[in-house]
């Protein structure tokens, strides 16, 4: 089953890439304020159904894919 | 309006970030395949309704937040 994982630095985490984004985007004359940028993840997840797959990612986001202190996640199935 | 846009490696170019992930995933004891890793950049844009705000980020995806040759882009409206 295909499931996307969205990892976003939190409320109140420096984020300087999205900083950086913003200046950049301001000098080319877009009118933007509070950029972030975060990591996409897909992944192709052995699971019977929906529930089993976004339990798995759930752990695989505990174990590997995100650091809860940081950064929060959001499972997207199709 | 608040905008989410996520870029993703266009298939077949290589994803070393994508590989490593699956490769831990895979020592981790996960059943997983096809792991790619994007960003994701959440945004605050100035415009009047949605289809300006998209016009405004399409044109934003062009001149700085992805490479058209190697990444392809989606933008998310709420």
């Amino acid at each position: 089953m295909k499931v996307s994982v969205l990892v976003r630095p939190k409320a109140g985490i420096l984020d300087p890439q999205g900083e950086a984004v913003e200046s950049s985007l301001r000098k080319l004359g877009f009118s933007v304020s509070d950029a972030r940028v975060g990591r996409v993840v897909d992944l192709e997840v052995d699971a019977a159904d929906a529930a089993e797959a976004r339990a798995t990612v759930d752990e695989m986001c505990h174990k590997l894919l995100a650091n809860p202190l940081i950064e929060s996640y959001e499972i997207e199935l199709p």
